[in-house]
């Protein structure tokens, strides 16, 4: 059995530290790494691919609406076409720092707002998958299972691969609880392991109603900015591990 | 006898524009597209390099100082080490850009008060070369003759590029007249031409003392966004082309 | 009889010029100064407020989402409380401005989506009201009728101001025609001069459909950037005056 | 015997959280209020201008250079009039921010690579003084004794106010050592307190040969975002206060 853990990572931008990118890029088997438009100034990026190539982490591009000022994570109603440009000059300037240090971008996963409104948003959905395939059509996307976002790059031919959220709640009907209502998130690492275990092993998590879910992914998606992220990403990897499950990029081929 | 004739583009921004790059990337042979940084939103860079790849323009990564609003015209003192990640950063963006449009960048021309100051900041100029080489050592430099830049990029085994600015004048020493003395700038396309050709033939230029001076160059300069711009450019090409002169971009191979 | 001309201007930015601010400060009577976040940097409403003061026109706020690349006409989910932080800022950058050319903001009028969705969005709306309140509640907000943001503005207790396109359509039920339906646009100025006098006269504009429609409004405004803004407000101004409506800025005393 | 205790505040951005603002603000006397040039989002200087208020602390606007990506601490050759105009825009910007927190901009500091040009850069020292005269001759500066910026203020009119900067080391002729050489920064709390008590008292520092060397300076500069500035200033103001000397504000008035 094998999973991929992913999490954000390259989210400092100039004088701004933001998450412990280093111990995260010691646990982690995919590291979504901002492009410069949400976060992540030039420098940030390209030490961070660095650290990911000599750690034989893969790096996946995390393209975000241009706001620096809301961190990414508020709606803008970009026209398409417009966003698609957007998202390949974001791949293309990290693949950039990737090449410099010695790596390259292996898949595209959307970020904060972005993400939350192509699960829904048809035409900005079609926009990130026409890029994608524009750029590069042999990189997979990571997102949420059933989005239309994953449904638009499967109708392009992309390859795509699912994501669980190893710290949120999930409904019976296998979508997250809003973050407003309880049992949104969940902070015991102990819990959060047993239940990513399960979830690789099963294909099962437990909802907040105490019924059980099917929930099939091929990654795992772990914080990277919140207090006790290394100590939940670690705690993960250390019980996967302990179970005998293995971790490695679900991208094919040498990471770094 | 051959000359290129490479000219700004890419430079509108949003809402904004300036120039007519259409026109523009019909008289040139290399276009020098913004990045991003200090000019060129995502969807005008993505337009301008698929008109370039039409018209067989080849396309250069016009790299600057992040200065959205001082279009990069003003010295900064940025680190020699972000300053390199800074325009691997903006060469990448502009590589994915040419990617999606049928092309890719084919050589790098600093911008604005970068191109100035690296004239003479060795550790600004060896920063740029150090970013051009890690990202792909084969693509050329363009540059101001005698240049700290040109300088740095020889000793770096890049190939280096010399330009002639067809509307500028030069002093008895083959370097630029500055902006705020007379003679600097030319305006009668008629004199320009003659200018541009008895470059290219003789390899020599009238100064503004009415001596001659020695300028060699493979590349020819004309501005991309003054309001003589096309006419001047038009010109320019009509007249080169009638003394049988061969404009080609100095890149090798296809340029699209 | 009298009414006032609006129109946006400032909206330049570093190396690109939008619009002839200054044959438009000679012909409107209320000028919607950009404030930074979609246009106009420091340099330029200096300048811009300094005409306007000059000429006798009234400043107004012309507050925008925080959207340079898209020039503030795509809408954004900013959480209220932090658009009402940004409107604030606005205002008070651009009445900065304003007190080193020798005048002051005297009304505010939001910009581009954020007009549009506050003419829905009741907590944008309200936290845009809560902003001018907050910075100054004597100022007057300018808007269109009807909309969800001079009813909150009422509501606030701000003196409200409605305005009239002159140039755009109207259906029967008072609203705009979108821009994607025929009518929605008039260019000659003759037939926008006509139609000017009559909303002042009668409070009457001809809609799409042929019909009569009341519209009341103490403002009309003209476009600044498109080509023939000039040549419009010309056009209006000279229509209004030989008709003998006295064209004054709506708020009371000097502007200057 | 008196004196101000300064610091720098409000220098988050977004989703970024720099500094403990809350905690310095229980401390210090006056605080630089960053602008949203270098730092600070709207909503940030809002809240950080009403604790401010709230703790009777005088708010000054930290005016820096346009550079988000350099945190202002990179030396920029903006035009002085387009410098006198940004920092207008600035000090705007921050007082609507005040007047809607309780108070108002009471003096105007340089930040960071700005700060250190005008020590010595005439025309740039020249600009800022233009404007903060401009905006409001009341206002005074904060400033390096011996600086071009309080010799062009004094003579502009201006209230000049001269600042010690308590954990950095001073050569013999008064100025700072520079941060590339040892002795530059002190971090010891208590040989800290003692150096700004005898400062305060005998308007006398040890420098680093050993010597005495007189500064005199009505203001004390304490570090805002280093790991231990909060221990820094409660060490200071602990030590002072113990030793009577009474800290408040340079400027007259209630600073609410």
């Amino acid at each position: 059995m094998t999973v991929d853990l992913n999490s954000d990572v390259g989210e400092s931008f100039g004088r701004w530290v933001l998450g412990d990118d280093e111990a995260m890029l010691g646990l982690v088997t995919s590291a979504n790494v901002a492009c410069g438009f949400h976060a992540g100034d030039p420098s940030t990026l390209r030490r961070t691919c660095f650290i990911a190539a000599q750690n034989g982490v893969a790096v996946g591009a995390q393209v975000g609406y241009r706001d620096l000022a809301g961190f990414g994570r508020r709606f803008i109603e970009v026209e398409p076409t417009a966003l698609a440009d957007d998202v390949v000059y974001q791949i293309g300037a990290l693949d950039g720092m990737c090449r410099v240090a010695g790596t390259r971008v292996r898949y595209v996963k959307p970020h904060g707002a972005l993400y939350n409104a192509i699960v829904h948003h048809e035409a900005q959905a079609e926009a990130v998958v026409a890029a994608v395939r524009d750029y590069d059509s042999t990189l997979p996307v990571l997102g949420l299972p059933g989005s239309a976002f994953l449904g638009a790059a499967e109708k392009a031919g992309l390859r795509t691969v699912r994501e669980f959220f190893v710290d949120r709640g999930y409904t019976p009907e296998a979508t997250l609880v809003p973050r407003s209502q309880p049992g949104a998130l969940l902070h015991d690492p102990e819990g959060v392991t047993a239940r990513v275990l399960r979830m690789v092993t099963d294909g099962v998590v437990r909802a907040v109603d105490g019924s059980d879910v099917r929930v099939e992914a091929e990654s795992a998606c772990v914080h990277g900015d919140s207090p006790g992220a290394v100590a939940m990403a670690t705690a993960v990897r250390a019980g996967l591990t302990a179970a005998g499950v293995e971790l490695r990029p679900f991208v094919d081929g040498p990471a770094g």
